[in-house]
């Protein structure tokens, strides 16, 4: 709207029509001010254009997802809770007027999830522990060795010290659990040994920053724990879970929309559509994510249906699993741009075929999805699932077997005699380039069945590690199990009898 | 060696082997205190393995890139250097006894790398400033209000405002830029408004802290830059380089080892192999740090052979589109491990026209990533090797168009009449199956010549933005252009001849 505003009053001043019908610029009676007035009128609205769009952005992160904006309060509410130490005499002197340090802490230790919170909050209080002893104890040699040599003691130990620290963050095994850790150990050495220098009483100093920390740190556990918390853990468990329908809904619909491709059906429809299909690309790019939630959850104590020692590395595994299958489905993806079109009669042929074993497979990661969403072992219903997939791929392998009669050898030049006797046994027939893209994309389904085999073996393995339970109400589950394989079936018919109708 | 050693050792005393040929548990005469020290020493020898263990990772830590121990000794130098200001007196009377927040400055400032500093720096001195003025004014507000009031005025600030700046940190785009210093002001904020109502001189407090950080942040701009300086940018455009090469191997490696598969030559190489064929899932796990390498060199100011608004973003969009063909590359590989094999009719038909697909796309593969590496400009040679590409990818076509008369219809029941005629006319003959894992093969190297044109066309794009010269002595290189492209047929053509032998 603005900018459009904006372009109409320009040209309502500048130009004049004279009356033959040419058009001249008009030199404005105030001149240099009035040019002034009109870029600074620009430049406020395209600011304030500017500002709309970030309020709006802003706005959108705050309604997509409002646990975020909890955090914001939550921060704000730790930070007032903590500024009471200033206000209350008695609180303030009692930590010898380093109370800023527990304001500090709240800043920096204070992350969305309850994971990142205990791990930054005990590396803080490890960190500044180590490094206070060995500071006193460094300043302490220092100090026996006289007044020249000293700050030399003291450089010295704090140049070597820092390089070590810093190199510990270096390794791999130490940077993805003690990472925060090492650099409060720099902080605090280079601190307290440093000020050893100047201030007198240095036990107190190491002493009341380690309270002031333990006090920041406590209230931030307290905040996070008790005001809606948000385990990483369980966000974790809910991505997979999430993943893994995505998969499902990209994998089923890729094979869908390509045997169909008639494309009826909305506008509006089509964009969710659309947006379903691109779900497994979220699987592709979520390893990172996964991998700092499994290591924030493992400091999570027990929550929930997730015990301290919940398996989180495991999940770790089900996502490569399921990256795997997504690598696939972007092959899948391409053979269904391919501007090689497939012929109508071998689509049709192999079409039936390829939408079971999509379909089947789909079944069975969302079973998964069902499996790890409930904690509950259903194995039954997931290994009728995994054998339907399985006599799937079978049924599509013999599809396979069954094409060589529509070929048509006539595309072979010098091969005339065959190509008489075939031609006439066989009709209609396809040449073996339409064919590719299908049989393409029939091994690839099949590749993607066997990674999905995988998947559910990777899933098995988190049942037993985190020992989830058993439906206790065994009509229920049998009853259950019946139910869900048959409403994946009348899926599959669904599905088939909509393809015979296009 | 440690664990054998005490297992036997358990067994030499514990076990008595009696005149019958019956064992029986030996009660040990020194009891408990025999057993204690063996717990002991079973504990010690564990945990010096461990260490032993840790120490050796952390060596290869360092010797694998000793730049990171570099790195190490700048930080340690750069912390030795800013402690100075404590032993002066002159100086650390200059900042009113403040000089420990440039020590801190040093040690959560300095990264590895030169754009990753500057951000932090940059970040650090304007959240500072901004937190420092507004604190000031919030103070003078509070100030004004009466005594009873003000810890609520401060209070209620500090809530609004740390609520406020953790939000802006869930925004994308203030998080890659900002994130920092989002964090910088609450915490400089809270500091200085809260630290009002206790401290008398609050302007000449936020005076020091802000020269403190500045002094802070320029020594370590200063370290970081002069020495042995690493730039995110340069090592950006080197992890893109060296990914295509991986790229390039991965392909040709693939391909080859698929059709030549008979095993020849040693372990070692076929390790050596292997380590080159699994390339390519370094360019599927390399978007992270692609990302944060990219944020991190727009910080940085022109260095070497790139300017201060070179497109670091292209590099993202190059990076993008090299997943895509590893993508593919990955579902290639699950082809050649694939379980249903391929006829050695079908193999040997196809064979060279895939190698050649193979062999000519990973040459412009390893084209393009000299002209970014040389950021010249070599268009001819790339489009000569594009053209080879594309015409070996018409003869891979032309050789499935000819696969019909190889295929063996007996295999369909039910269609004798047929066989009998076809089994006369080709000799001899494969089923369909045999040549689904071929022809997939076929269709995705294919489909991966397609995305290696996109390739191109970013890497040109990226040639375009970044203004990459023409190499100046042209006769020098159109030789090197008709040198890099016989180059490169004579490598095809030795492949081509190696599988014909075998």
């Amino acid at each position: 709207m603005a900018p459009r505003k904006e372009v109409f009053e320009g040209v309502e001043w500048r130009i004049r029509v004279a009356a033959d019908g040419s058009s001249e610029a008009l030199v404005p009676a105030t001149g240099l001010a009035r040019k002034a007035w009109l870029g600074l009128k620009g430049l406020i609205s395209g600011f304030a254009l500017k500002v709309r769009m970030f309020v709006k952005k802003a706005w959108d992160v705050g309604t997509n997802d409002p646990r975020k904006v909890i955090h914001c309060i939550k921060v704000g509410l730790a930070l007032a809770i903590v500024s009471v130490f200033y206000f209350m005499r008695p609180l303030y002197d009692g930590v010898g007027g380093n109370a800023m340090w527990a304001v500090m802490t709240v800043v920096v230790v204070f992350e969305p999830t309850v994971g990142a919170t205990l791990y930054k909050c005990f590396n803080r209080v490890l960190g500044t522990f180590l490094a206070g002893f060995l500071a006193v104890g460094v300043h302490w040699v220092a100090s026996q060795s006289g007044e020249r040599v000293e700050p030399f003691v003291v450089g010295a130990s704090v140049f070597l010290l820092a390089s070590a620290a810093t190199f510990s963050r270096l390794i791999p095994s130490v940077k993805s659990r003690f990472d925060y850790g090492a650099l409060i150990f720099m902080l605090t050495f280079s601190f307290v040994a440093v000020s050893g220098y100047r201030v007198d009483k240095l036990f107190e100093l190491a002493h009341h920053r380690i309270s002031t920390i333990i006090i920041g740190s406590s209230l931030c556990i307290l905040v996070i724990m008790l005001v809606c918390p948000i385990w990483s853990g369980q966000e974790l468990h809910s991505l997979i879970v999430r993943n893994m329908d995505k998969l499902a809904d990209s994998l089923d619909g890729c094979v869908t929309q390509y045997f169909y491709q008639s494309g009826e059906g909305t506008n509006s429809k089509e964009e969710a559509t659309d947006n379903k299909l691109q779900g497994y690309k979220c699987v592709l790019s979520s390893k990172a994510s996964e991998e700092s939630m499994a290591n924030f959850g493992s400091w999570e104590p027990s929550h929930g249906q997730f015990n301290f020692r919940h398996p989180w590395k495991q999940y770790l595994k089900i996502g490569a699993s399921m990256r795997s299958c997504a690598y696939c489905i972007e092959a899948l993806n391409s053979c269904i741009k391919s501007e090689n079109q497939a012929a109508k009669l071998i689509k049709q042929h192999l079409g039936s075929g390829c939408l079971k074993v999509s379909s089947s497979s789909s079944n069975v990661i969302r079973e998964l999805a069902e499996t790890v969403k409930t904690m509950k072992k259903k194995s039954s219903t997931t290994d009728l699932l995994a054998e339907d997939m399985k006599s799937a791929v079978q049924g599509l392998q013999n599809d396979l077997k069954t094409i060589p009669h529509l070929l048509n050898p006539s595309a072979i030049p010098g091969n005339k005699t065959l190509e008489t006797a075939c031609s006439e046994a066989t009709t209609p027939t396809v040449t073996l380039m339409e064919l590719v893209p299908v049989v393409t994309l029939a091994s690839i389904l099949i590749e993607i069945s066997g990674r999905i085999e995988a998947l559910v073996d990777a899933v098995e393995e988190l049942a037993k590690l985190a020992d989830f339970g058993i439906n206790d109400d065994k009509s229920k589950h049998s009853k259950m199990t019946d139910k869900t394989v048959s409403d994946a079936k009348k899926q599959t018919d669904g599905t088939m009898k909509a393809l015979q109708r296009v």
